[in-house]
């Protein structure tokens, strides 16, 4: 196993002391229970948005922390769901006294530590929703879920719902409002290779030198099938196909495309599938007018992308261009 | 080889168009010669910053194109230096009458290429500075250079002479800048595995399983020495002293320290690296006061990790803190 970490059982814990070392402006952490927080959580009179997961799809969820995205992020173990103490401490910790948001992927692990964080919650006291992220169209269900995966549509689901609570949305505003998100995004991915979880020590599966896995899930896990390896464009088109006729996608609506390598797929190959698949969209009238590029959703070393597609109205719009500073998305209105 | 690709031939040519598809507010591309350049070019008055080199380490260049940062990018093929009219072209495009300047990585390809694309658009009555970058203390000739080769300073210096431009320095000024950016900064980077051209179709380099090159270039060219592989507080130590004592970096000093992945390793790395090197710089006096983690300067799919330090002072850090939007950076002063 090659990786640039000092033991399996530390990666995370420094890897959030390096976080903290880089954006202390940003974000803090706490330990054991391990959360990354905003620098000035509790924000008084905002919903709190937490989320959280295995570890392993940096930047998702820690260098989501920051204005204008999430208040708290709980990574668990490298594929392994946060505890529900995780949760409960996070929760309590930016509670701003408006009700906190809890945004999760559906994955059996962290939904069930979910919904038990935000009992104890709000036995405290404290409004608690949560939402389910399930987005993915590759398969009904799946290793990990009873439904569909939870993947891409995190990601803008988080920008879009932080947006709207810093611009003073309510609890009940701000998770009907990730509903709404989750129900106009879809998302499929591929890989190229495995990736190595670092306390396992070798490839989670096992892929042939010809070989692709068409919808694979973010820890690895099967997607519908193991096909031999095909160019960029007809990937793209595997991929954006069943994304398209799930909804449906339909002339005439407005979209973000999000074009994510799964962590060890280089930019000149993400730009080689954004080609196609803005290609694909417009010739189907669909029409692009924002998008996403680059590892923001990612399964450690694994060689592959996703592709999400978010219908867009102007509400989603205006609250995906509001001002937003984490580590890892950053930009003004 | 596994690559999300067409076809090698046409790798540079689809990645241009879907730069140009997802960016299009940022920058144009111009093909045969190939150069992306500025949407709004050529800005009159302000000093143009062309810069260039083989394609495969991307973001860099022209991802870092747009307001702040460069007027144009070069890309050759993979790995291969642009052509004299590439740089000669995108010169005459983006000369807004106050001069050129080029930024050019000291491999010989690309010194000798840009030198001729000088000539030619002086010989036709632009003004141009051609700043070479020589910031890599691993090696002091290599297999494609006289000289250090030029390495992560080159992101630094493009920001930094950007923001100049911008402010409208004379092309005299922002030369000038250019040097003193390079001179007070040094970089040094390993490889975990080698990258795979596309035209070539198999790895550049062999390394075996338990095998380390420190020092690498950012073609795979060879090192200092292959090592056993360490933990990474051992590789970043082994990567920080050769860079510290080469200015020499000292105590009282301010610098931005910049954790770059070549492209394989994830941030969870980036960050347990970023920890190590924090904490060796401030043990040491020196102070980071700026930073920038993430995959700016790559080799493909490699998986390893290159550390630069700048020496920063109020103009700098000024600079550095400018607004910026292109494609890979982008933030507001």
């Amino acid at each position: 196993m090659k990786k640039l970490i000092n033991s399996p059982e530390n990666v995370v814990h420094e890897a959030m002391e390096g976080m903290v070392a880089a954006h202390g402006d940003l974000l803090k952490a706490h330990f054991d229970p391990n959360f990354l927080f905003r620098a000035d959580a509790p924000v008084k009179g905002k919903v709190a948005i937490v989320s959280g997961g295995g570890s392993g799809h940096e930047p998702m969820h820690g260098g989501f922390v920051g204005k204008g995205m999430l208040d708290a992020a709980c990574p668990g173990a490298v594929f392994t769901s946060p505890t529900p103490d995780q949760m409960h401490e996070a929760t309590k910790a930016v509670n701003g006294g408006k009700g906190v948001l809890h945004i999760v992927k559906n994955y059996t692990g962290d939904v069930l530590n979910f919904e038990m964080a935000a009992d104890l919650a709000r036995g405290e006291g404290i409004e608690v929703e949560a939402v389910v992220i399930d987005d993915d169209v590759a398969v009904k269900d799946s290793t990990w879920t009873a439904g569909r995966r939870g993947v891409g549509t995190t990601v803008l689901a988080e920008k879009i719902c932080g947006a709207a609570a810093e611009a003073g949305q309510s609890l009940t505003e701000v998770a009907a409002l990730c509903k709404k998100v989750n129900a106009q995004g879809r998302s499929m991915g591929m890989a190229l290779t495995s990736c190595t979880v670092p306390h396992v020590g070798k490839p989670t599966f096992e892929i042939g030198e010809e070989e692709m896995e068409m919808g694979v899930g973010i820890h690895g896990e099967p997607g519908r099938q193991r096909l031999k390896i095909a160019n960029a464009d007809s990937i793209t088109e595997m991929l954006l196909k069943p994304i398209i006729e799930d909804i449906p996608f339909k002339s005439g609506d407005n979209v973000l495309l999000f074009v994510n390598s799964m962590g060890g797929t280089p930019a000149i190959e993400l730009y080689v599938i954004y080609r196609k698949a803005h290609e694909i969209l417009t010739k189907a009238g669909i029409k692009v007018t924002r998008n996403l590029v680059g590892p923001y959703i990612t399964s450690l070393e694994m060689a592959g992308t996703s592709i999400t597609v978010l219908k867009l109205d102007d509400q989603l719009t205006s609250l995906w261009d509001a001002a937003v500073h984490t580590p890892a998305l950053r930009w003004r209105a």
